[in-house]
This record gives C-alpha cells, sequence and structure tokens, in this order.
C-alpha cells in the first residue's frame, strides 16, 4: 500500500497518484472530500488516471455525498462509500456503489441478505428514511450550496480580517461549502470549543473518529501544520439553516474566546514581548 | 472448526460438545436459542465444560436476549451477542459482551470508536432506544414469558390435536416463549405463508437470513426432518401482545388452509388412496 501525499492546501496530486502506480496496484482509493479541511479532491482526474492505467477507483464520499454533484460515469468512480447521516439522514445506514461487473468478496458473512455481501438484518426505516434524505438533498442542493457557501466566505473572510495569528487550513475554492477549518496561535482547540460551548456554539478541535485521542490530526500533519499549529486547529460546520447573524456572532464570540485564552498564554506572551507589542 | 450435532429435538449435546474439544480448541460458540425451532440450549452445562477446558465460550443470544433469563456468570459465558430488534428495541444495534480481561480484535478498522474495536459514527439514537428497550423487556420479562408460554402451548395443543399430519418442531419444554414451528405434510410453507397473510395472519416458512433461497432450512435438516418436511415447516412468532382469540382463530384459518393445500396435492391423493381415507 502506498500513501500518496497531499498538498499543503490538501489535495492529493493526480501527477503523483498517476506516478505511484505500480504493475501490482489493484486499487487506488481517494477521500472524494476530506472530513476536517473540507478540501474536495481532484476526483475526476484521479478516475480518469485509474481508467487509463486499468485500476479500480474507490472514493469515500461521506462528507460529499448530498452536498455536491458526483456523477460516478464522468468522474470514473467504480466505488463510492456514503453515509446518510451526513446528509441529514438517519444514522446507521451507508451503502456502497459497485459498478455492475465488479465483484466484491462479502463483507460480513452468515446469512445471505444482501447479495450476500452483509449479513444481517437489514435496518428498512433507516434505508427508508436514508432515502428521503437523498431526495431531498438532491432537490436542494443547488440552493444549499450557494447558501452555505456564502455563509462560509463571509466567516473566512471577517475572521481572516479580524482576528490576528490564524491561518485558514484546507483549500479556499475547492472546499465543501459548510466547512469552515483555522489554525489560531498560541492556543489549544480544546479549550476554545469549551469556552464556545457555553456561548452556544458548536464547534470541533478535530475529527469524531478521533475523539478522546491527545495526538494532533494526521490530516493537518499531512498538510504541513506544525504540532502546535494541529493542536490549536478549530472546526466550523455549517447548514443552510445558519444565517449571516451567526456568523457574525461567531466571530464576535470567537474573538473575545481567543483574546481571553491568548491573554493567559505563556508563549503569547513571549510572542508580543519579542515583536515588541 | 467442529460443528456439533443437535438432538432431533434440537439441543446440542454437552457430552458431545466436551468430547469434541481438542488441544487447539480455543472457543465453543452456541446459539442460546434457535431462532426458526426455538430451542434452547443447555448454555449452562456447554459454559460449565468451556470453563473446565479453559476454552472460551461464546453465545449468540440474539433470540434470547430480553426474552428469558442469561445469567453471564451462572453459565460461564465469556462472549455474547444481542440484537436490539429481538426485543422491540430500533433495528441495526446491537452489542457484542466481552468478559472483563478478554481481548478482542478489532473488528472494523479506522476510526477509534468503541475503544478501538468498530470503527465508524455510533448511532446513538439507536443505542438510547435499545437502552429503553432492554428497561422495559427486564421489566416485563417474567409476567412475558408466562403469557408467551401459555398462548404457545394452547396453539401447540390445538394445532397437534385438530390438524392431522403434523409435527412440532423443536424441544416442547426447553423452547422460546414465543416460538411455534412445525411441519405440515403434503404442502409447501410457501404456499400456507401466502394464504395466511390474505387472512392477516403474518407467518414464516423459514429464516429471514434465507428468504429468496430455495434450499430447505438447514436448522430442520440437521434435525432430522426430510427435504419434503422441511419444506413444509411453518414459523409463528408470538408477542404477549397477541391474544387467545387469536390463537383459537390461527388454527381455523390454518385448518382451512391446509385442507384447502391439500385437496390439490397429487402426494395427499396417493396417500389417502393407499390408507383407505
Amino acid at each position: 500500500m502506498t500513501y500518496l501525499d497531499g498538498y499543503e492546501t490538501g489535495p492529493v496530486d493526480p501527477d503523483a497518484a498517476e506516478k505511484s502506480i505500480r504493475p501490482d496496484t489493484i486499487l487506488i482509493s481517494v477521500m472524494f472530500a476530506n472530513n476536517e479541511i473540507g478540501t474536495i479532491e481532484p476526483v475526476a482526474e484521479i478516475g480518469a488516471i485509474a481508467k487509463k492505467h486499468g485500476v479500480l477507483f474507490h472514493t469515500d464520499a461521506v462528507q460529499a455525498f448530498g452536498q455536491i454533484p458526483i456523477d460516478v460515469d464522468a468522474m470514473h468512480i467504480d466505488l463510492l462509500s456514503a453515509s446518510a447521516h451526513k446528509c441529514n439522514g438517519p444514522k446507521g445506514v451507508g451503502f456502497l456503489y459497485i459498478r455492475s461487473g465488479i465483484t466484491v468478496p462479502s463483507f460480513l458473512h452468515g446469512g445471505a441478505q444482501e447479495r450476500r455481501h452483509r449479513a444481517g438484518t437489514e435496518n428498512v426505516p433507516a434505508i427508508a428514511g436514508f432515502h428521503a434524505a437523498v431526495l431531498l438533498a438532491k432537490e436542494r442542493m443547488d440552493e444549499k450550496s450557494r447558501q452555505e457557501t456564502a455563509l462560509r466566505d463571509h466567516l473566512i473572510q471577517r475572521i481572516e480580517e479580524e482576528i490576528p495569528y490564524c491561518k485558514l487550513n484546507g483549500h479556499r475554492e475547492m472546499r465543501l461549502p459548510g466547512n469552515v477549518n483555522f489554525t489560531f496561535r498560541f492556543v489549544e482547540s480544546e479549550s476554545v470549543v469549551l469556552l464556545l460551548d457555553r456561548e452556544g456554539i458548536c464547534a470541533s478541535g478535530g475529527s469524531a473518529c478521533t475523539t478522546g485521542e491527545t495526538d494532533p490530526s494526521h490530516v493537518l500533519m499531512a498538510i504541513g501544520c506544525s504540532e502546535e499549529e494541529a493542536k490549536g486547529s478549530l472546526r466550523l460546520s455549517l447548514s443552510e439553516d445558519n444565517t449571516m447573524e451567526e456568523m457574525d456572532v461567531t466571530v464576535q464570540k470567537l474573538k473575545s474566546v481567543l483574546e481571553k485564552l491568548r491573554s493567559t498564554s505563556r508563549e503569547y506572551e513571549i510572542f508580543c514581548r519579542k515583536n515588541g507589542r
């Protein structure tokens, strides 16, 4: 297995992906969009490369499905994973798209459910809920994306203009409409999350997959963040139900939380003294 | 792997289980109760044998959990599987009990959820629903069991007394309170299920794990049914919400459905002519 590097803004380099193909390579797997930094990968380009070399192409589209357009044919996607709870469907249900003609071995052995691929009683209510969520997501996608992008760009702009010592993580344009991820120097995101929570703002310092771990985000480290930067990163996820006013309130609350935390930071004090501030 | 045989009424023979232990045996796994014929296995005896020989003991208690008392300590159970949807909880959630001190490898790799055993976002609403169902099941278990057993035994008695050429599958006493499984000669259960369905009675010809398969039940074949007998077997599952009147209606409907189907059966005609009926 070869792990592909990302650029500083996140995406995998299609040329590097192509060069890494060996004679025994059977599969390329790339996230459609990253869960932490929101970067959308060049899936169509990598899909074309996979097709050219006769290699199967899988994408983990859990973050992207229902949020941005996906065309499995145009993007040469052979296998695609998606999950309901990321597009307003119920938890506990997802799917693996398998292009016709591809044989995938059984994942769970036992009963004959799901064409023998996944044994166990099907969760019919959740499947029906997922179906309903997908229909709604498809209908609302353009409008939702437009609204979230406007909120996102407004939030990013105000943070960059008004909060010192911050850095946007991930790609500025090739980015999920609802994702904002910043590194704030001289703070630990855990404290920021706690103080924002008191103000009624839910934010995240990492991914749910690493809750309880103290290691810095491997995603942020992979795109060149230092350990300190990775530990000071904050993710704000937006939805079409948010408003511009909420973005403005978030900036205000974030400013005061960061000022408070930085005022007690030894590193910040040393930095200010050194730089004569 | 050694498969243990069952008696004619279903349960595994503890002596046979003990004799089948080899020096390299690390695990015995026995269903707590069978999903098709309702037979309750001698779990405590097999657990004691496993403990005596220093072999881990797992039981698939999906059918039994919430229905009949289970004591993991008294029964020497090291590992126990259960599922919410079999005790009125939501679909899509279950658990594996792991005795303290036993290390089980990761089942799903990826995120750090569930102590790294099962990656993926936890289905919190379903877990909470399962919890609620378990509390209710525990509170109601004795009463529910008494009610279902009375319904079950009434249904079994009336079928045996009033319907010719039938055979109860599974153990008469060591049996899940809500399980009735009969073989009816000269019919295929698929037709019986369809005709009962028209009368508002839901029955099953096999297990959900083999829906769409035409092979006879491996459970029924294992307890000595012929292929013909296995194909003519019908499962009726009861709950505490059923009534004695419903049992009586079921017997009436079942009688007329079987008479109808047998009247068109060539085998039945030959049988009757041979036996002068």
